[in-house]
């Protein structure tokens, strides 16, 4: 490992930090020294960086010391517990997690659309949901130009956002269901093979999910707008990788539907792939492995002034996670 | 078979065309003779009726005589050759085609919210598009009391509104993708499953698919209201039946999350499922098999006002299709 940062994954056996391993290496992250943090459970597991071996370490056993950048991916309790003992012994803790999101103290930030948040941190940053990454990084440039006042939200979010056992249950579930089988029940209060469950996050009073909620408020934080109005539907589907959108912008300007096109083709982070005559449009399966968020199916809406629709897909594990949480960590370097 | 009507089913080997078989006998549709017509390819198939043997007859061979009620369901380009065959011979059509359903000398009824336009017919009724029926089902009594200025709605539509090919699509190309090997695409342009397709009709100029048209022209036309505003997306999911709603609906006067409860569970042909708390709410796999209209996830949009959302699911082959078609035919005896 060359010069640079010591650098720690916390939440190494996740979906998320498989990936976050993956774009160090792709991005030429300057690594020093890397070490693996994860449950007791996990420790001793071997993962794979550069070509090494390195062996997991019991989260609860550090002693926080020597860390340049954490990575956390561990969920927000884990998060809550150890992501201040890491800051207080020196580290940056870049967030995955839920836990630090809305705290006013604590920065939220995409890199495409607030950078210039990330300099503000105590020691903690946090990387918003998958959900709102994408969003954000495709209505920002428009918000800029018309001003958003108000967006309808669909979301299709694809099993990998719930973690690595949920990949495992849609698999199975699949296989049994196609061999007549009993379709077992672990992660999903419902069966999600061939199936849809708009639930994604625990419910409020309101009625709404806390996923619901989050798309909402974290785009207000990032956008650095509470003005904007926002409501959504969030929806599990059966699909592995990527969540898409459907989104309905209504914006204070008008805008046509070439100006969208101008601005997105030249937008940080954004692929347009809007040629509908030819069946080109973002789909999750193309958008699987990939860094930017693509659009496509950009047109007016007609039902109302100055609203435009549009479909948003996204690498949920990539840009919606690990590469967001890189993006920021290169911010700090 | 009793006394009653001399009924044809047209497209009779197809998705739809086998759910009617089902319905009719499910509902006792006074049936006194029944005949299954399909293309040349199919002539000769045998289809089942109350335990009796039908033989599909080659519908281009037909003399069109002795048909009291024609059930159609066979696509529009044969619809517009032989539906007004059938109707100048004295049957009265119930066409589940797109062929007629704008026409204005055809009505376009769904017997929950515009039973009365089946008596102005002229020989020829169209069934509504499959995600417009249960959209009206569940709105139209929400219209009624507080009337829609504008809908934003996002389908996710299962695989069989497609057809039986389609649902073999599904099946083979997710067994391939389990197994490792190369998918074959013969229905849709792109891998269906583990993927959405937002893509249903073909595209018109103005970017939108026929089928985010047909829903908006469809609901005003059906609820005799020009003045309703809509917008949609469609999206093609790897669900076998069942399509599925996220509706957003802006109303003249405002109205609670109760009172909406209170309007949709005395509501004809709709069922509430919306206990959050409990994971209950509308699923495609619950819904299938089922005539109903499920209806949940019941909230108020505190994004713009007098505005609510709301996740509507249906079986799109029954009521979605053969149901509604064959409770139009029981309009007319």
């Amino acid at each position: 490992m060359s010069n640079g940062y010591s650098v720690a994954v916390v939440g190494a056996t996740g979906a998320v930090g498989e990936e976050m391993f993956k774009i160090l290496d792709e991005r030429n992250f300057p690594v020093k020294n890397l070490k693996a943090f994860a449950s007791e459970r996990s420790e001793g597991k071997i993962v794979q960086f550069q070509g090494e071996k390195i062996k997991v370490e019991n989260l609860a056993a550090s002693s926080f010391k020597n860390i340049d950048i954490a990575l956390f991916s561990a969920g927000a309790s884990v998060s809550k517990e150890f992501s201040p003992q890491f800051a207080s012994k020196g580290a940056v803790v870049v967030d995955n997690s839920s836990a630090f999101r809305m705290d006013d103290n604590v920065p939220l930030v995409v890199p495409e659309v607030n950078p210039h948040a990330a300099k503000k941190h105590r020691g903690i940053i946090a990387n918003p949901n998958c959900s709102t990454i994408q969003l954000v990084v495709a209505i920002n440039p428009i918000h800029r130009k018309v001003r958003i006042k108000r967006m309808i939200i669909s979301t299709f979010q694809s099993v990998s956002g719930t973690g690595r056992e949920a990949i495992l249950e849609l698999k199975e579930q699949t296989e049994d269901y196609l061999r007549g089988n009993k379709i077992k029940k672990e992660v999903y209060p419902h069966q999600i093979a061939f199936n849809l469950l708009p639930h994604i996050g625990s419910f409020l009073p309101s009625g709404y999910t806390e996923e619901e909620v989050k798309l909402v408020n974290e785009t207000r934080k990032i956008m650095e707008d509470n003005s904007i109005n926002a409501t959504s539907t969030c929806v599990r589907v059966p699909v592995f990788i990527s969540h898409s959108e459907a989104i309905t912008l209504e914006t204070k300007a008008s805008i046509s539907v070439d100006e969208v096109r101008q601005i997105l083709m030249s937008a940080p982070g954004v692929v347009v792939e809007d040629e509908p005559g030819n069946s080109i449009y973002p789909l999750p399966i193309s958008a699987a492995g990939r860094d930017e968020v693509f659009v496509g199916r950009i047109r007016m809406d007609e039902s109302a002034p100055n609203s435009l629709n549009m479909w948003v897909v996204s690498d949920n594990l990539r840009k919606g996670a690990a590469l967001n949480a890189i993006q920021i960590a290169e911010l700090l370097i």
